[in-house]
């Protein structure tokens, strides 16, 4: 195995769920990096339904954390990326059933972003949601057409979390169950 | 940047749907680094609900890529990897409604892994369609309580595919829409 191939692979075990967060602001450039992995995660018969929202604004962090009851971290963290579908390029192009696997694939190609940049975040899911989905429709002044699906979190890790193993040998079935 | 972030950044960049491969074989060895990379996936309140079938039996590629009618790479690939939920996992814990986000989290993973290893691969779905997932339900032994969730053919690349630059600034609120 080559060096890249490891630190490629050692970045997929490390990265963690990070809720804590120092003071340190999150820089517009950084967040711009994160979208540009999350937009390049595989999108179904390419359609790219996706759309992100990247928040640093104070009142806006603290007024979705205040109405969504397991992401309080938002009070703490210098920035959010919430993933969104967007349902006005299936209306171009017909229905759409794969759209949340897509968004669920750049949800992670974010988080596997922050870990290699050094950074903490953590996937807070608002779809399937209503609630959670309506606060931040609203919070975020999204269309209709529009669906949070998850919300990141992101900041400068405080304290030191470490990632889980979560390898389990019996979950593995070789040729057939 | 760090030529570690860097390292990581460009391998997201650079994963790409492979559909085209030699005859040489994916080795058991690859597989379980590829399983590995997709379990170290996020899960929705750490349930990993999944499960993973790694198939190299030629007699099995060829019969699942008879009935799927959107992967027929399987006939080329050397290999594919098969994610799947497990509901015996929320028998026991309650009602999972975020299942499937974790699979497709895991399936980016084993992408991102596949590309880190110099090797090709395609996600292809197979949940939400109820022929694609019997097909492979059969084919697999999979019994009742486990769902298969998406298909990924894997190979030594043949050609050379390019990745898409999906990269879209207007796709990007920043901090309201």
């Amino acid at each position: 195995m080559t060096d890249k191939t490891s630190i490629i692979l050692e970045n997929i075990q490390n990265r963690k769920s990070v809720r804590n967060f120092t003071d340190e602001p999150v820089a517009k450039e950084i967040l711009l990096t994160l979208l540009k992995a999350g937009m390049a995660a595989p999108s179904a018969r390419n359609r790219q339904p996706l759309a992100f929202v990247a928040v640093t604004d104070r009142l806006l962090l603290d007024g979705m954390g205040e109405g969504l009851p397991y992401t309080k971290m938002l009070f703490k963290a210098g920035a959010c990326i919430v993933v969104c579908g967007d349902s006005k390029v299936d209306l171009q192009q017909g229905a759409n059933d794969l759209w949340y696997q897509d968004a669920a694939a750049a949800t992670e190609n974010i988080l596997l972003a922050i870990e290699a940049m050094g950074l903490g975040g953590v996937w807070s899911a608002l779809y399937p949601y209503p609630e959670r989905e309506g606060h931040v429709r609203m919070m975020l002044k999204l269309p209709p057409e529009v669906t949070p699906f998850s919300i990141v979190p992101v900041g400068h890790p405080a304290g030191s979390d470490q990632p889980k193993d979560k390898f389990r040998a019996e979950k593995i079935h070789w040729e057939h169950w």
